[in-house]
This record gives structure tokens, C-alpha cells and sequence, in this order.
């Protein structure tokens, strides 16, 4: 089978799951979209590109923007942001205060919340427009400049974004955010908004799949070594509480988002996105995590 | 280089940090082992091996025999297992209670004390002779009938073992433990006490980079799913609590002991032991960590 | 209303809530017993008494215990007690082991398991025959030299002890046990074995209520200073967690049992002791903290 | 010895101790508090008062204002409020997070930070002014109508008070805030600034000492059993995480702030207060502490 049909028979087997899980539901948004909805995207590093279902329909990526923020903040070539962030798997809920008191206001990485408000707050201290900065590097790494915030997203989720208050204000009594809070929420609260396809996603995350190259343009995203970095730091931390659960299953180092998208790497080979809205307990997509292990278990793309 | 040169380049390296970090303690037999020993072993699935330094030395495996017990619980094809003992990283020490207890005697992975208590309970459930079918496995799968428990470390570890009680009394207040726990325990400290060498342990792991089959024989020890995911969870869950950091660094599947050993696996290729005995805060091999971190620097071999 | 009025007031009074709360089901010799059992003795400093309901009838002390091993190792007079064992509320269940860990094997106050295994210990390594010693203790203060152990409850006790011998070998990992675990915990299940009726119980508590002298005898049990402060950590500390809420209700010192027993004092003035057996999710006597609070109502006498 | 007498001997002896603890140093208007500091005062509910040392002395009241917001919040009437605050004693820090993540963002008891924003949360609820109101009545029970906010200190702590926002807004997330946070802790840093003597705290309280009402005025602040409540809920909760150890040593009602205060209540008798900046670990007056604990020494004033 080439990629196409593995695509093309995964969303056949997946058909019978689809509705399951718990669609997101703490703002209006993302309560909305159907748990019907599945589609699936894959770019190779040889430019090829297979799609499936609504792999071109736009959601909200969340948790996935954390990839990006990291990336830049890594770029930016400062070593000690490992003082400030972990790189060990959380071993608790996403967004636990537990460990932050346990660790001094230190997240374990970057991909829980916490950590994602310190990778964001470096991305404040080192860039004039914070907010734009970030969305320019997902349009180039996308090659679409059409991507954007989703500003009613944005907004809903700084209304209710008590919690990523208080976890903000917590590290910042440990003096780990460095600028005012609610206006690094405010950057942290646009990137988790902003809407992309599975096509996009896939399409974007080339350069992890490629030693930091995107292979589009030839532009050096990061360094080989980094790019392996966040590979195994997103194999290790970057799929909630269920990391291990996922590495058995899948073995590719994958974000998920609360909005129903996963995306994984193949290193040198791929970069797969995937979306379907109802989620596991553990916050990751039902049926994304499904059609990923069906994806290993039809082409035997694992890492290991 | 070839591997042979590039053990020689790395041993030659580590020099200035021989002696570095602390050699456990707990008990005389390994408190008395030297700082300064380093050795280390390369087998490849094509049967290229390549030794150096005190490679052919024997020490106490330790925390590297979970694997075995972890192998020989899953080939007995009962998917329970994940009932009684988790798949996920502990974020937290190795012999932590605090985890048992709020997850109502569920240790989180096998590789923790309290996991392996529970992979050694279903060996002792399923084996008419648990201690000498261990040792069995490990002779078969090592291709060394010599290999044996040194009675001397398995007495003191069942003289220092007062927290090993504790944990396992603690699984067995949940019904955890099916099996009397000192007589459990009693197998669980002579399988740590084994002795092997760096060439034992390189060889006796070809199975997990080479889709389940032992290379030398032919025999298939576990399925090339299993050995996948045996690999998958080595890499989550195996370093205790630096699972994250080891993976950003070294990004091999892999699993230490706090006799100084660590064993890596690259996929498809070869498995690789090291063993200094000098400890870092994190319980694994200061130098061996070292070691690895530099043999992915020149082979380039990273799953990432 | 003098005393004896109050009992039978009080009896009336709970009569609709009797049966209320679970009874103690993890050894069948507490599952058996009637939900409906209920008795109430008062026992003065100046020698008068009052009975009401089943007072006379024996019952397992349980958790009450403690107070008679706390009083004995504190009669030793020697400080370092409190080296081994903290004076605080412990904030968690009483069996919890997490305290345990955080605090380096010093359980939290005496009155927890752990840290009455520690007291016990104490006995054990200042008398000859400590289970002896302890039943001829309870047989002095109570006047009554029929008191026993009662060894099913007591061998049921060690049949399902895991938990406790999981917390007593992990203290023993700190150093914080210093007798044979399984000999320490024998004599532990015996004293929680122990049954009385609340006139026993009330008369044997009476030094605490009269500055450490036992008034039937003219004896000297403990200094009046060591009277009040065991009276201070019973109040602090006794309640498992529900410390506040009981002083909140009723606002003496008291100390309960799972056998469904409670004892208060009522400093200068008398011993109090209920029973009934149906506990509390906290593990208290539900109508056994109910007629304490209407005790309160009723005479005022409270410490507050 | 009288009262006069006693409080002459307890300056005496605790001269010393002068000097040594910690002053809280988190803002400028407490570090600058000379440790030397020492002061105590008694008011009988017969209109006797004594004075000693820096009896008339402004110090900064802090945590002890919290008995204040959880008069006015009780005496509302609505029971509704143990539905939001506990009352248990922590078991942990007093500005922990970890217990409220644990129990759903409900604090442990009203003298913790977070049990006081609820209780300020009530009092804001509930009065047109709050902050004035705190305030009026501080007055009225002090009967002294100069007693005043400091403003430097409000707004210092206003400045340092990223942990209380953590909290608050934690707490928020979880529905137990209802108020505008940042309005909430307005008043709460207010209450906590205000500045008072020994002298005015002593008389202040008098109204737990005798059973709800004001004796100079008559006037029922709260009925009877509020106030043995009050009185129940200090000894078990509200000396930080020393709750046990400082009843085992001093026996009485108390509550400390980190100005160096303590207020301690003898039911029935009288009210006392004593300030000394310097702190123990816990974050007591360490003076304080052992001049309560003279107290009691010299008088046998305790309820136990």
C-alpha cells in the first residue's frame, strides 16, 4: 500500500469509533464541533503529501502550538532555559500545581502548561512582537500565510483561564516569569488559538523530520542535534499523562491538542497530523491515537 | 571509524571523569567496586562485537535484570499484566510509596522496584522453579552458561531490604501481590545480584534490536510487537527520574542499575553495554551516561 | 439534669440515627457485631459514675490503645520520644505512607499507625514481656483485672496486616523501628486487640481527667504536665482527619477507635466513654460523636 | 504572683531569648523591625489589664486578622460557609497549593492564606464596603477608633503577593472565589497590614474569652457556641504547621502572624497577646512562643 491507501483504509477502520470520547467543552468553541469529524494528512520529506477526510478543514491546534514556542525558544540559543523548564516527563495531570510546589516553581518540561508559560515568556523577553512573531514562524514553516489566531478562541479561553493564572502567577512568586503575566497569558492564550488543517500541521512540522531543515525552502529551522531534542522530549513528555501508553502503542513522537489534534514524526521519513475532536481521559484524541497505531502496525513506522 | 575505533575514541574521552560521581553504597559487595572501572560492549544483529576496557568484567547487574523478568512475564501472552503494573514514567524516585498510594498499589511501569516486584510475582506464579528459570532465561539469552547469582549480594540485599518490604507489603494490602512476598522478594534480590559483564549484557539484549529473535540462534524470545514496545517503554520509563533528560541526550531505549551498568538498544542494528560504577544524582551511570551520549555523537545512531 | 439523666437523655435522643455508618468489615470479628449497639459511662474524678445502654458490654478498643502505649513510653521519661515521632495533625488518612516519605520515616504524631508502632517499640525495648506488660497497664489504670486480649481479633489483625507491615518495614528502612518488625507489630495487634466496655474504658482514662493521678488508687501514672499535654495531642491529633471538625463539634480531648469506641476527658472533672459502632467516613463513631456533641449541649462542659 | 507580676518575670526571663528568630523580611515595612522587640498584654473579662514592655507598641497584625474576616463571616449566620472552607488542620505549609489542588479548591481551614480569602471572599460578598467594614469592626472590638490600615505595608504586600494570586485564582478555577480576584485580595492585604498593640489585641478578642460578647460593652459579637467554635478551630488549626507541637507546649486557643504577634485565649478568664518579631521555623514568634509557654507555666492557665 502507498501512503494514500494506508490513509484511505485507516479512516475506513477507524469509522465505527468515530462519536467516541469527550469533545472539549470548557469554552463554546471548541464544545462545538462535531465528534464526527476525522481527517488525516501526512507529508514526506521527498514532498510527497497524501490526505484523508477534513484534513483541509482548519481547528484549534492548542497544546500543539507548544512545538512551536519551544522551537523558538530553543533557536534563540540560550542554554539556560533548562534552568527553567524540566525535561522529565510530569508523571501528573497537565496542568498540576503538585510538582510546581515540589520543584520550586521549575515545570518538569515544556509541554505541560507551565512549562509552555515559560517557553512563551522567553519568546516575550526576546521578541518585539511576541504575538506576531509567533504566528510569522507558523506561516513559514506552514509555507501558509493564511494561518491566524482564531480570536474568539483566544478570548474564551483567557476568560477562563483561571487556572493558567494561577499557575502563572505561582511560578512568577519563584521568579520564573520574567514579564507581567497576564500579558504573557495573553500571547500563551493566541497561539493555543490558532486554527490549522491536518495539511497544514503535517506540512509544518517537516523540519523535525528533516535534522531541523525544512525541506520545502532549505531554511535551517534549528540544529539536527535540537531537532533529535525535541523529538525525544516529545516522545518522552509531550502526550499528557499517558507518554508511555502512547510510546507502546504508537513509538513516534507526537503533541497532541485538546482540540482533537495529533501530530507525529517519522524522523527522516514524515511528518503526520491527524484530527478527530472526541477525547481519551487522558486528553488525546480517541481516534487519533487509533488511527496512528493502525498507521504503525500497516507500514511498521516505529522508532524502535 | 568502526565501532571498535569508536569505543577506543570514547574510552578515550571519559578518562578525566573517571572516579566522578558515587558508587552505591547500600551494600559492602558493591560499595568495594573501584571508581575507576570502565568497560564497554557493542554486539551488532550482524554479529560484529567490540569490546573495551574492563569489558569482560563481571558486576552486579542489578536494575538491569527487569528487563529480563519484564520479557519473560510478557511472553507468557497474558495482557493482565497491565492491569496490575502501569506504562507510564513515575516522575518521581524509583522506590517512591508515594505513587502506590495514590494509585491504590498500581506501581506506574515495570522498571520501578515496585513494577518489577510485579513482573517477578507473575514469573513466580507461572514457574515451577522462579529463581532457576530466571537464571535459565539469562543463559539462553546471553549464550553464557556461566553466568550465575552472586550469593553474596542477593544475602545482602535481603539484609538492606526493608524498603523492598515495605513496597511489596504495601502492593499486597491491594491484592497485588499474589504470591508470599518474601518469598517473591527473595527471587526479585537474587535476579539484581546476577553477574554479567558489558559483553554478556550486549549480546544478551541482541533480541530487543532484532525484532524479537535472538540472532545467534534464531529463536524468536518475543514478538517483534513486544520488542518493540519493550523498547518503547525502556525509553519512557527505564532511567528513573531522568528518563526525559537521558532521552534528550542519548536517545536510545535503554536501562540502567545502580551496580553502574547501562544497557541501550539501537533498533535494528545493535544493543551496546556499559558499566562504570560511579553514580549520578539520578542513580545512573555518571560516565557510562557519558559514554553513550558520546557514541550517538559520532555514529549519529539516535532513534530521534 | 445530673449525669445519669444526661445518658438517658442522650439515649433517646440518638435512638433514630442508631445503625447509621458502616461498621469495621476488614476482620470478621468487628464485621459481626450489631449496628444497633450502643452504651455511655461517665466516670468523675470524685467517684461517681453513670451507665446507660450497653456500657457494660466488651468491645475491641482498636485505636484506643494507643493512648495507653503513648502514656507508658512517655512514663519512661525519656525526650528523644519525640526524635521518633511528631506532634502535628497529620492533614491525610491515618495509614497514609506519603507523610511517611516526605518525612524521612518520623511519622506524624502517636497517634497515626505508624507512629504508634513507633510507641510500641519503645515498650518493646524497655520491658521484658511488653504484651504483658501492656494488658497489666490496662488492667491497673481500669481497675479491672479481667481486661484481655482478644486473640482472634488479634490474629485476624496480623492475617490482614500488610499495610501495617508495610509501614513499619518502611520506617525500619529510616532506622525508625529498631525491634524485629514482625515481634513489634505482634505486640501492636494484640493491644488494638484488647476488649473493654466504656465503664472500663471510662474509669481507665480517668488519670488524664484528674492531672495524672489514677483517683481510685491514689497513684501516679504520669506528671500533670505530661497529663495535659497528652490531652493536647489527643485533641490535635486523635481524630484521624476529621481533628478540626470533632473539636469543632465537641471540643474535648478524645481518642477513637475503629471498633466503633471514643473516649473524652474532661480535664479535672471525669473520663467519658461511648460506643457504637457504626463509623464515620473519617473512621469515627457516627453516634458516638453525636452523643458527645449532645454531652456538650447538654452540660456545657467543654474545654473552649 | 498577680498578673502584673507574672508578665514582669516572663520579660525577665525570656530577655535571653531576645534577638533570636528570623523577622519576616518578605517587604520592607516588617524586615525593618528591630528583633529586640518585646511585648505582652493581658485583659481579664473582669476589666483587669496588665501591661509589660512594648505593650502599646504598632506592630503589623497580619495572619491574626484572619480571626477577624472568620468572625464576620460566621456571625453572617450563613452555614454555608464549611461547604467552602474547611476545618482541618493543614498538615502543610501555610501557603501550600498542593492541598488545594487535592481537595478541589477548598481550603483546609479559614487560617490558611487560601481559607482566609474565602472568608474575605464572604465578608466582600456581603458588605457595601468591605475594607472599611474590616476595619469599623476592628474598632469597635478593640474599642480604640485610631486603629488604622498601614497603607505601606497593604501595598507592599500587594506588590510581593504573586503566591496569594496563584491561590486565589486557583481557587477561582474551581467556582470558590466568586468575587474579581484582584478586588479580593485587596481587602485581604488591607486586613492583613492593619497595625495594632498588645494592647489593643488583648482587649480585642476579649469576646472569645467570654462566650461571644464584648465585656466593656455588652455587646453580643457572636453567640456562645460561635465562639467556643472560633476557639476550637485556633487550637486546632492556626499556629501554621506547629498546631500540635504548640498545644503540647501551650495549651490555649492561639493565632499568630508573621508581624510577630500571638493572641491566645483563656475561655472564660481572659485574652492575651504578645509580639516579638523574630520567628521560628514554623513562622511563630519564637519569644512569643516561650512567653505563652511561661505563662502557663506560672499560672496553670491552660484548658487542658
Amino acid at each position: 500500500m502507498n501512503y494514500q491507501q494506508v490513509l484511505t483504509q485507516i479512516q475506513k477502520d477507524i469509522q465505527p469509533m468515530l462519536g467516541q470520547g469527550k469533545v472539549a467543552d470548557y469554552i463554546p468553541a471548541l464544545a462545538g464541533v462535531s465528534p464526527q469529524k476525522f481527517g488525516m494528512a501526512i507529508h514526506t520529506v521527498d514532498g510527497e503529501k497524501s490526505f484523508v477526510g477534513d484534513a483541509k478543514e482548519l481547528f484549534s491546534i492548542q497544546s500543539i502550538s507548544k512545538i512551536f514556542t519551544l522551537t523558538m525558544a530553543i533557536a534563540l540559543g540560550d542554554e539556560t532555559i533548562w534552568k527553567r523548564v524540566g525535561r522529565e516527563p510530569s508523571g501528573s495531570k497537565f496542568n498540576s500545581l503538585v510538582q510546581l510546589e515540589h520543584e520550586q516553581g521549575v515545570p518538569r518540561n515544556p509541554f505541560i502548561n507551565a512549562g509552555a508559560h515559560v517557553t512563551t515568556d522567553i519568546v516575550f523577553s526576546n521578541y518585539e512582537a511576541p504575538k506576531e512573531s509567533i504566528l510569522d514562524f507558523v506561516r513559514k514553516v506552514s509555507g501558509n500565510s493564511a494561518v491566524d489566531f482564531d480570536y474568539e478562541v483566544a478570548k474564551s479561553e483567557r476568560e477562563t483561564g483561571n487556572r493558567n493564572l494561577a499557575m502563572a502567577y505561582f511560578m512568577k512568586s519563584f521568579g520564573n516569569i520574567k514579564n507581567p503575566v497576564r500579558e504573557v497569558l495573553n500571547v500563551y492564550f493566541h497561539q493555543c488559538s490558532i486554527a490549522m488543517s491536518c495539511a497544514d500541521l503535517s506540512k509544518a512540522f517537516l523540519y523535525l523530520a528533516n535534522e531541523g531543515v525544512n525541506p520545502s525552502t532549505g531554511e535551517t529551522i534549528i540544529s539536527k542535534r535540537d531537532s533529535d531534542r525535541i523529538n525525544a522530549l516529545m516522545l518522552t513528555c509531550a502526550m499528557y499523562d499517558s507518554v508511555g501508553d502512547f510510546a507502546y502503542r504508537v513509538g513516534l513522537p507526537s503533541k497532541s491538542g485538546v482540540g482533537g489534534g495529533i501530530v507525529s514524526i517519522v524522523p527522516g521519513e514524515m511528518s503526520i497530523a491527524v484530527w478527530s475532536p472526541g477525547l481519551s481521559e487522558s486528553g488525546n484524541s480517541l481516534v487519533g491515537t487509533k488511527a496512528l497505531e493502525l498507521f504503525v502496525q500497516y507500514t511498521g513506522k516505529t522508532i524502535f
